[in-house]
């Protein structure tokens, strides 16, 4: 037996607002942060369990001081019985009724849970000497139903009918795993679309993506309907017409403006529209996918919880689902999130960039890949190139496609030397 | 022209828990507590302006964290233009992209700006020597919209229908408030229903509720429905046929299990069932409400913005509406969801208790009697009878109805003894 004996949480902000990258709409000088946790254990191992909060700046102290606040409960625990049940650690964090007050399941305490739950899956996976998503892929059906609280959730999908998902996808797991390690896992990149970027930039990086071998890129939009049309004619030029384009409006619209303005765009042939609206307003996405049907509807990203994928996805909201590695409480909601998606058939394709997303998400979909959907098809996880420098196991792109990873982890681990270096102090 | 020079913000914790008030089904021993803030400026006034958020414990100190956060921003800056325009302060606070990251609007960031907000309004009510209520219910309509932010409402409510509705109202207002003055705004008691209380305290608080004139008690339910029943058959033993009995799930339930376990207990002559699922839940009280009709249900302590309000009143989630003073982000969307319930036809029947909440969210359905709904017919605000000594200006409750409060402000302030007796240090 361990025990946990030390938790360390850093406020980590990096100053991206300098060079306009991850600018859009709704966010125009992020400042990229993780408020990023450490585990320690006694153990001989000398293992030690990673997660993290990716915010865009301001904010990120309370972040860290909500990730704190949960994970100080830790100290002094028995390691094994937590790893050996995450599945009753998460509802035992998650349904803390003092600290439920504060969302309830949303915002930065729901967000400080997922930090300590995929802290605990980092020290599982590395303790167990495989990458998170061969850990995921290779638990039984059983197991992994487990993992997942169903409470709210049974007027969509129930224990049962989740096993039955599993189950179903047990028969190739191998040879999908095989599949993985040889070919990776498709990516679309958005590198190029940011709101910032001259529109000589945007020429150039929509050709450097192309010739990268990307099927897929993303454009933000919503700030200017001409600046959007001007700027979609470019990319389009710049692609040709087999690479698909994406929009992202960044919750910038209302309803009845979002229709007008994607069916304004709609002749640039438009793989999705991406959070159009509000991220907690289902019935708005709801009826904008009518609205501008056939350009399907992306969007969760900035979606809460399990409840309320379960609800775009009951309503029609979403066509797409947008997983987030840090957004929900941790991979078991995760979890739960891809079990909605695969009983209601819509493709998940994960919401990444910011700081570590890539690397912890893809791990999701790789587990999907293999153990739930059972298939790539039609699927991509979000890629942008910047930060995977600070990370232990950099996310690695071939031929436009993750490379699955191999490192025993969650993908969660910085350097340490990063760390230090971006240690944000209060000014003054 | 003054200045802000200081903030103070207080992790104050009651320990209620000791007593089993407030237990419920979902809550069983909360540490009733608020997150504090005052507000100082230079002017020779004197005045300070107080706000907080209400929590029920462990998570207090993350919250006090946040609105310190927050707040620090105030520092510095000329009050007067703040007062002047609190509606622009609102937008300023509540679209700090990267702020709004941590939400986005909703949880402990959102809560936070409601605490800044609120501290304002107090400020701006205590310099204009009328209460919060008064304040409001003076304003021109076209004053009152300035306060509101449309977006993500046009599709439920413009600013021309607010206009209209809050114009509508106009003639009448010197009456209403006289009248309010003299006969005060209803209120029913939560009193004698906590889960925690025994059989013979329950029917004992019962008949004192009677016996002080209440109309409508409220029961919490759903830990176990045979004691439910035997509970509701000692309330309406006690109480007889003309005193409704409403009763309170606090998102104990499933769809499915909620509309059979309301359904079972329709016998006793349910006034409403609040909160009996997952507060994100719009669909799901849709379809409950559809399932247990004609008992009315009740939601709205837990939503987290003016966008789940509005999303509960568009699908008939929400037959009674209940804003809470600090669950959102504040006076400004307060508003917003009165102008939404009153759109829609529905009542606004406030949660209230806690630490302050009564003394707070009067101002609120007081403003909505005199200026907006100009009724308080089959509307009132929940009481529970404790905590309320720590304020300068507690409530009073006469013939089972709330006096106006007449004190400048929001009522928001507390004796800097409390304040200080119950001042929070972490253990060790």
């Amino acid at each position: 037996m361990s025990k946990v004996v030390a938790i360390d949480v850093t406020d980590i902000r990096f100053p991206t607002s300098a060079d306009l990258d991850g600018s859009d709409a709704m966010n125009p000088d992020p400042d990229y942060s993780a408020a990023y946790l450490r585990v320690d254990t006694d153990a001989q191992d000398e293992h030690a369990g990673f997660g993290f909060v990716f915010t865009i700046g301001r904010g990120n102290d309370v972040q860290a001081a909500a990730v704190r606040s949960l994970a100080e409960q830790l100290v002094g625990r028995e390691v094994e019985p937590m790893l050996a049940d995450l599945g009753g650690m998460w509802r035992e964090l998650v349904y803390d009724s003092q600290w439920r007050w504060l969302g309830p399941e949303k915002g930065v305490s729901h967000m400080a849970v997922g930090a300590v739950v995929n802290a605990l899956w980092d020290l599982r996976a590395k303790r167990e000497g495989v990458p998170l998503w061969q850990l995921l892929a290779r638990l039984s059906p059983a197991e992994i139903v487990d993992l997942v609280d169903f409470r709210y959730l049974t007027d969509a999908l129930t224990r049962d009918e989740a096993l039955e998902l599993l189950t179903a996808a047990e028969p190739g797991r191998a040879e999908r795993e095989a599949t993985l390690f040889a070919e990776g896992y498709p990516a679309y990149t958005t590198t190029p679309g940011w709101l910032g970027y001259s529109d000589e930039k945007l020429a150039r990086l929509c050709k450097e993506a192309v010739a990268d071998g990307y099927h897929q890129i993303k454009l933000k939009v919503g700030a200017d309907l001409e600046d959007d049309k001007r700027r979609l004619r470019i990319a389009r030029d710049a692609v040709g017409p087999d690479v698909k384009i994406a929009i992202d409006a960044n919750q910038r619209w209302d309803t009845a403006e979002a229709i007008e303005w994607v069916n304004a765009l709609a002749e640039f042939d438009l793989a999705w529209i991406e959070e159009p609206t509000n991220p907690d307003d289902v019935l708005a996405h709801a009826a904008i996918a009518r609205g501008v049907d056939p350009v399907p509807v992306a969007t969760g990203e900035h979606a809460a919880n399990r409840v309320m994928f379960k609800q775009l996805l009951q309503a029609g909201g979403a066509q797409v689902v947008q997983i987030d590695a840090t957004r929900v409480a941790g991979v078991n909601e995760n979890l739960a999130i891809l079990l909605l998606a695969a009983k209601f058939g819509v493709r998940v394709c994960p919401h990444a960039g910011g700081v570590g997303l890539c690397e912890v998400v893809q791990h999701l979909s790789m587990f999907d890949a293999v153990a739930l959907s059972g298939t790539t098809e039609d699927r991509m996880i979000e890629y942008v190139d910047h930060l995977h420098e600070h990370f232990l196991e950099p996310v690695v792109i071939e031929n436009a496609r993750y490379r699955a990873p191999q490192r025993p982890g969650s993908g969660a681990e910085m350097h340490a030397a990063s760390v230090q270096e971006f240690t944000w102090t209060p000014a003054g």
